[in-house]
């Protein structure tokens, strides 16, 4: 299985999907690919313009994408793709559309047999068993809490450390030890922004210039490093 | 109907509970009353504990609380209330724990018929049509996202404008143009921390010295002061 699970599309100041496109490039190779796009997210701008913003980014590295909207027949149209690619936006908007369309399980043959995944942000989440590490607001039922279950293990994406001063909400780690307590088995990887893991084959590894924090219950949370192996999740 | 919908219980570095006691204290009134605490959204403490946590800080304003834990039967407690509290935590576990013991219509049955509701933070969340403007990690399937239904608007507690400085992830403000996006007929009451939301009868007021930011799609986001009438929320 091929796997490029990035924490999040784009750092703050700079271009759209910018940070991660050589390591995209570098997951793609230099064939040009039309990868099919999964923009059902997008909530506050159209599945057209996202399509769009992706395309200007992909061109500087010589693939595009074509978007699921443009098909017919969704299922068909995942079942013929060369690579699939979920962009971030509302995770639930994004999970709720993918069931309607009947497309989560069929996601998840295909990957499972050999076409390349790429996500970001709620792309990342839905590769995971489930949502339940998403952050984003619940503002449609998705219909079940179960994705696409590529990976057997949690990815909590734009992890941060810092929690906005003077403010009395939950932390981060708070909202993840309460994930871990009440779902005492799995292991939940804190994405940081600018990160990404990279599955080939059994090989799961880290890439980007931040450490990712492991949480297991009844385990001190760790960090690993690029360097570190991450195998361990694959279970 | 008579509520108190609070949206944070503590203010950083103050004592649990502290600033909205003499509110609590307020609505409640003088005569000692002894209150159903439903402490369901505590993930990482004990009901016990929670239940004591509440009570040293009610102990102060002449009243005192019993957890529903002690209850053999939930639903008999719920009818034998004279007056319900919900505190906060993580939503998703309070909805799934109120569901598993079939006291959510029955709290909302209660309510409307005159037994005065208290919430803060999740317990805020519950009034509401559904849960759909947590900001809570959905760690446990709530098994459908109706909740109780005491107002016919959605609360987002712990509403803040701060955003951490470089971090790519969505501001709360996108969040909910999110939702109103998705849900176009719901009025979002971006309820900031320190402020609480008050009902008596057909009147509803803002308590506190912050204003509420106000969401309605096609609008623009307005704040309303404490010396505004909230009434046209009520429908």
């Amino acid at each position: 299985m091929r796997l490029l699970l990035i924490s999040n599309s784009t750092n703050p100041g700079e271009p759209y999907l910018d940070y991660p496109k050589y390591n995209i490039k570098e997951f793609l190779g230099d064939k040009p690919i039309k990868a099919l796009f999964i923009p059902y997210a997008a909530v506050t701008f159209s599945y057209d313009e996202y399509e769009a913003k992706v395309n200007s980014r992909f061109q500087e590295i010589g693939h595009s994408v074509v978007g699921i909207h443009h098909f017919d027949d969704p299922k068909k149209a995942v079942q013929e793709a060369d690579v699939i690619i979920v962009g971030g936006g509302n995770t639930w908007k994004l999970v709720r559309t993918m069931r309607d369309n009947g497309i989560i399980d069929l996601i998840g043959q295909k990957v499972k047999a050999g076409t390349p995944y790429i996500g970001w942000s709620a792309g990342s989440n839905v590769a995971c068993p489930t949502l339940r590490t998403t952050n984003d607001m619940p503002i449609i039922d998705p219909k079940g809490f179960d994705v696409i279950n590529l990976v057997p293990f949690q990815i909590n994406p734009h992890y941060l450390d810092v929690h906005p001063e003077g403010h009395g909400g939950e932390t981060r780690e708070d909202r993840i030890n309460e994930f871990i307590t009440e779902n005492q088995d799995m292991y939940v990887v804190g994405l940081r922004e600018g990160t990404m893991l990279n599955q080939e084959g059994d090989s799961l590894k880290l890439i980007g210039n931040k450490s990712a924090r492991i949480f297991k219950y009844g385990q001190e949370a760790r960090e690993l490093q690029p360097t570190d192996s991450f195998d361990f999740l694959l279970g």
